[in-house]
Formats: structure tokens, sequence, C-alpha cells
């Protein structure tokens, strides 16, 4: 433990220095580094070199290294004989459609406040993903000013293809496995529990992409000659979905939940004392009953379960009106969700077995496997993960939540497989920043108690 | 009965005349009578027109008379004390496309010979349906040209519109009920059982045609971060799909079978020795196993007995690769075939109600009724089936075969909708017709001896 008031010139440096802090993102902010749209590939060049700049005035060895796609910022502070971390950020953004719906220029951040005094920061890639990269940035400049020199070793990697699916960054990070040596990673690029509770990610589901394609006859046919007499694939493909749960909501294909484990009763009490219930999480989108399964926390069914979704589905006539006939073919697509050691190998074989025995044996079907990962998850008692959240905790006041995710992030997967490495999710955005929307933005507070938070977990991390 | 021998002359005419009746034939297909395009709205007047002088020629009091899409022909012959019939046709044909794929221009008509000898007619419109039409005209030639007269009061409407859904036919119908006074209804435009068996179909299944859009949550959601908690509508609407048949491939919404008949056992006896088996039936879509209810014949099954079709289904991610994706709405088509008394409306409030008892409380679900017609049938023992059925197997030599066709053909309905009338559906086509295809054809068979066969069912009919 760092000992009490050890960190207030640095806490209070960055009190003191929030208007720069401000001037600086703003100026990071005006660069429009959209990595999906290649008109915009010099402005991601920029965006590198404009964090380059910053991270070297602050004594980093810094450099922009090439990938198949934009470059990625690559910085060393090493501190020999003190524990290292390596954190990763994104400098692009999403692209800003459609335009007419943003109140002021995405691209000209300012401080709006709400009626409630809330300031929030307005711009394009406000809270995804620079403003969060710059909370730590700023944490590390703070502790270089008032202390001369940084808690632990620090590499810092922030990529500018993020929001183009990482598109070359796993083979660069494979290419340079040596320089990304450390001993945990530090990611922030999540969100709070809420917007006073500060939450680590511990866990990501692992995710199976499935398509399934079914054909009957050779050809589509009129219902009115065949109908009653020929197979029809959409009725072979709604057998096969609707056998996918039970009346319960479990998954039945055979062995799905091996491998999948219970929570400590500890972990489940705290799981269900944040109070997360079926009317707080799905009222929002217009929903009120849990469709998962039966007897568990809304906040199982979307971490420490596994789920299965039918993502789309297409057959015959779709287009207005009627149409008489039965179709050739019906195909849809089918994801679950992983947690634990759950295996995505085996899931593929048994769910394609699932299928076929249930196409008749003059209709065929092929069964199309995308892409598996597993799940990863964090140990509960790993040192890192208790530094991390009692120095949040110091920080917000408040418990920091630990909770799983129920999406995955693949490079964090990739730190896994090629780095060996954890990895510590820990982000200030809140539910409603619009990323990826109109009038994106980073509450003041995210910001300026972010940058807080990791001068107090690089200290924790180095104590 | 008409007696032995008394046809003669009238058939020998026929046999001898062959070659301008090809020619008058001929002279009709030229005429490119396409009534979806509205660039051939001329022509199509144009095919009108060269039938009111060919019925005008031969003594019908013809009028070419305008309805809401194009014109109908309708020409009267009456008969006092006679027995009156209404024949009914169309003059209009389906587009061309691809034009590339047709051996010769689809307008300028020949003879084209197989391998076997077996001679056809090659033209858009030689099947469906002008050559049809000509068989009873050039059969009406005939017996006026032997016998001076008709042996029972002929009705003659041709319609323009029929590949364009008849659209305007019923309310002109309703507009001409007293000029369309007739006993029975003669419809050439189906097919034969097979090259040498002729067939009067004798029932039309019905149709009852729905969509159904399931919403769940009021937007589309990302499948990490709700997956496992959330409904699904693909997984909702695949239930619903999925319950509506069981494992004997019968349909299980309550009370759907009920009016539905058996076929007198002779019937069925007729239907068993036609041998058409699950091989020689769903052989040629690549298909080997019938879908439908257990124990049933394929003939059954496309019928006499109703069945139920999924059309389309479409929701959430469709394009090509992945989309982590929880749709907000699905939606698919569904429609059911009906056989005797099934009610369409009462149909329409039980499947309702199935649907609505499998969508979540927090769901929403909209069930579109689109249309529906009841299902049509000749009494197994009406004298002009009777009749007819005589007639044909004399020209044929076979026993002409009595069975229903799975579709609908809605102007049948409309005739006994609107006129009371019942119609005998009798036609010459064969299945490789290629009608509405490229190279459509007619047998030369089907011609000569479809006209032969107007001549003696004209005959029985006024015996």
């Amino acid at each position: 433990m760092t000992a009490p008031g050890a960190l207030d010139p640095i806490l209070n440096d960055i009190d003191r220095d929030l208007d720069n802090s401000l001037e600086r993102l703003f100026a990071w902010l005006r660069i429009p580094s959209i990595s999906t749209d290649p008109a915009y590939a010099d402005r991601c060049r920029e965006a590198a070199a404009w964090l380059e700049g910053t991270l070297t005035a602050l004594g980093f060895e810094t450099s922009v290294e090439e990938t198949a796609l934009h470059p990625v910022v690559l910085a060393h502070k090493p501190k020999p004989g003190a524990p290292h971390v390596l954190f990763y950020g994104h400098y692009d953004v999403q692209p800003v459609d459609p335009p007419e719906l943003w109140e002021t220029s995405p691209f000209e951040p300012r401080i709006a406040t709400d009626a409630d005094g809330r300031k929030r920061i307005v711009a394009r890639g406000a809270s995804d993903d620079k403003g969060q990269v710059l909370t730590f940035v700023e944490a590390c400049r703070a502790h270089l000013a008032m202390a001369g020199e940084l808690p632990v070793g620090v590499t810092i990697l922030i990529e500018g293809a993020e929001e183009n699916g990482s598109q070359g960054l796993p083979e660069w990070v494979a290419q340079n496995r040596e320089r990304l040596a450390a001993d945990v990673v530090l990611v922030c690029d999540t969100t709070m529990w809420d917007r006073g509770t500060p939450q680590i990610t511990t866990s990501l589901r692992g995710l199976a992409y499935f398509e399934v394609k079914v054909t009957c006859a050779d050809r589509d046919l009129h219902s009115g000659f065949f109908g009653g007499a020929a197979a029809n694939p959409i009725h072979v493909l709604s057998r096969i979905l609707a056998d996918l749960h039970d009346a319960d909501g479990r998954v039945t294909l055979p062995g799905f939940y091996d491998g999948v484990r219970e929570p400590p009763p500890e972990v489940l009490e705290q799981w269900r004392g944040l109070g997360l219930t079926a009317e707080s999480f799905l009222g929002p989108i217009g929903l009120k009953e849990p469709a998962g399964e039966r007897g568990r926390l809304p906040l199982e069914m979307i971490q420490s379960r596994p789920a299965c979704d039918v993502n789309g589905i297409i057959g015959g006539y779709t287009g207005e009106g009627t149409k008489t006939v039965i179709a050739s073919k019906a195909s849809a697509k089918v994801s679950f969700r992983l947690v634990d050691d759950q295996d995505p190998e085996v899931l593929a074989r048994t769910f394609e077995a699932f299928v076929r025995e249930r196409v008749p044996a003059d209709c065929g079907v092929e069964v199309i496997c995308y892409k598996g990962s597993r799940a990863v998850a964090l140990p509960f008692d790993m040192p890192q993960l208790t530094a991390a959240q009692g120095a949040l905790t110091e920080e917000w006041g408040r418990p920091a939540v630990a909770v799983g995710a129920g999406g995955s992030i693949p490079i964090v997967g990739d730190f896994k497989r090629i780095l060996g490495l954890d990895s510590l999710l820990i982000g200030f955005g809140l539910d409603d920043d619009r990323i990826h929307s109109p009038n994106e933005k980073y509450d003041l507070d995210s910001f300026h108690k972010g940058t807080r938070s990791w001068a107090r977990i690089l200290a924790a991390l180095g104590a």
C-alpha cells in the first residue's frame, strides 16, 4: 500500500493542471483519425504523430511503427527492478455519420453543461478512445512532474485500427513480442458500472459463430402444387433453431455446459448486491422479462453463463405482399457466447452433428464455421486486480465492481495467446456516452477522476 | 350418349383441317400480347381483336369489352332449349425473359420434331393459353362446319390479364352476371395427367396467407452485451414455426382438420391406381421422401389434404460473414392450403391465437391476414363431369383421371361465388410445356386431340 497522503502532490497536480490536460485532449480530438475511411489515412498518421510528440516530451522512448493498416505508437519508460505494465488503447475513431445529427461539429471539441451541472466533453473520440487513453497519459505526466519518475515500468501501445477490427495488430504484436514484455496489460476502453461506481472487467466471453445453409428441392417450388409433400427448408431450419433451447432457456446441445463453472459463493453474493435487475437492465431497451436460463441473475446471463443467439435468418420470399413459393434454400447465422473452459472447436463438432441429425436424409446442409475464440478471465485472486480495486475504491469512495463483460475483445485474447499476459480492463466511459453515434461525449468527471484513478493504480501496482 | 359414329364427320373434319387450324393458331401466336408490360398494351388489344374477328366469322355475336386492365372478348351463340356452357381462357401471355435462352424467336411460331418423332408447336403462349383456347374454338368450327350448329349453347369469355392476376376480371364478371348465365363453366388452362391420359381437375385447394412480424427489444442489440438475457425475435419466430407441425407432419393448430373430409373409398382406390409415387413425384425436383402427413399418398398430400408452408422468413443480419446482433424484429410469411369446408376466416382467428400465445408478454407481434379463399370442388357425381369423362375416355383410349389440383385458381372461385357456377377444368398441356419459361411448347397431339376432345365433350354435354 502507498502510505496515506503520499500521492497527494500528484493528485493535486492533476486537479491544478486540468484545464491544460483538456487543452491537450482537445488538440488530439481535432484530428479526424477515422480508420475505416481510406480518405483519412493521413489524419490517422497525424494523430499518431501527435501522440508520439506528447510521449517523447514526457521522456518516453517513442516510435511510430507500420502495420498492415495504420501505424501504432509504441513508447517505453523502463524501471529496472520494478513491475512493468503494458498499456493499450487506440487513437482511431468511428466515422461521424450521419453528420447532420451532430449538434456541433464532431471534430471541434467543446465542454457542454447539462441542466444538473454535469459537464461533458463533446467530440468524436472523446470517450472512444482518445479521452480514455489520455487519462493514463496525464496520470503518467503528473507522476513524472511531481516525483520525477513512474512507480512502475511502462510500455504504451496505442493502435490506429481498432474500429477496423484491429487489422494487422495481432501480426505486429507477434513480431514484437520482446518489446512488449510486461507483467500485466492495462486496457482503458471500457465503461464504469454506473456514474459513481468504478469497474474492472475481469472476464470476456468467447465466441463461436456459424452459418447453417439448408437445401431441400433443387429449385423453388409452387406451394400450391407441392405444398404438403415437398420438404421446406424453412421448416427444417425453424425446427433446428427452436430445438437449440429448452423451455427453461438452457441450450440443449449435448455437453454444452461442460467446462462451465459456478462462481464462488462470495462472488455471486457480490453480484447479487449490485442490484442489476431485469427492470434496470432490460427496461431501457423496451423489455421486461429475461429470456435466458431460468433462475439466473441477469448479470450471470450476460457474463458468467454461455448463451446462444440466432443473429440472422433468411429464406424464401421476403418482399412486399405474398408469393406462394416453397424455397429451395434457407440459411441462418447462429453464434454462441462461451465462458470458462468451453472449447469452440468441440462446440463446432457438436453443433454440426446437432444440425445434421435434424436435416431429412434427402435434403442437404452446409455448416460454415466462421471463427472461434475462448473466453478469457482473470483469476479472482490476481494481485494486480486486488491492487487496482483498492486504488479505484479509494478514488471513487465506493467499492470497485469486478464483473465480466458479455462481449469479446479479440485483442485481449491475442495478448493472452501471444504474450501470455492477463489484461486488467479499467475504463471510465458511461453507458450514455453515445460512442459510435452522433454527439459522442465523455464526462468531465470521467476524464478528471479517471486520470486520478490511474495515478493511484500506478502507485498501487508499484508498491 | 351420342350414337356411335355420329361424330365421325366432325372428327374427320378436324383431322383434315389440321394444317389450317395451325395456321390460325400461328397467326394469333405472332401477336406478342404480354399483359404485364404496359409497352405491349396495344398488342393485347390486337390479340383480342384477332379473336373477335375469328369468332364473328364463326357466327358468334362477339364484342371486345373494356375492363380495368386489358379488354375481354365475349362471344355468344345461344341454343334455346339446350344446355349452355361458359368457356373461359386467356389471350395474354407471360413475358419472354430471358430472350437469349429461346432457341428461336418466341413470337415466330414453328413446328419442331423431337428425336422420337413427337411434334411440338414452339412459341410463347403455345400452351399457356392460346393453343388451349383454340382447341375449343376449332372444335366449335368443326361442329358448325359439318352440322351447321353447336350441340349446346356457348358463351366464350377470353380475358387478357390472367398473367397479371386477372386484374379487373372479377369486377367485370360481377357487372355482367346476366350475360354470363350458363349451366357450367369449361376452363382450358390445365394439364393432362400424363402424355396419354386425359385429366379433369375436380377440386382446387383454397388459400389463407399470413405474415407474422415479431418485435422484441426496441432496437437492434449487441449479442455480446445482451446475449443470454434479451429476447430474440428469431427464437420466438422459430418456435412458432416449428410448433406448426408435429412429428407426423400434421398441422397442430387446434381444430385445423375440422371440415376436412376423407374421399369415398372407391375414389381413394382410383387415386392409388394412378401410381403417383414419392419417387415419380419428388424425384424430378431432387427429393425422395414426402414431407407431409405420415401415411398419406403423395396425391392426397397435394390435393385432398390441407397443408401449411412457410413461404419466407427474414430477420437480423443476412449479409456476407458475421455480425453479432440480436435483431429487434423478425418476420415470416405463412400460408395454408385449404380443402373441403375449411374456413379461412376461422383459420385466421385460430392462427393468430396460436401465434400470440407463443410470444413473450413483453414482446410484440403483428399478424397480417393477406387473403383467404375457400377450396372449390365438384360433386363426385356431377352429370357434366361424368359426360366429359366419358368423352375424354373415348378420345384417348384411357380412362380420364378426375383429381384435384394443389393450387388455387382464383377466377374459378369467383365463378362459383359470383355466378354460382361449377367449373370443369379440362386441359391438354403437359408438365414439360415450359410455360412461363423460354422455349414454351404445346404438343401437336395436345392441340389436335385436344380439339377432337372438345368436339366430343360438346356433343356429350348436349346429348
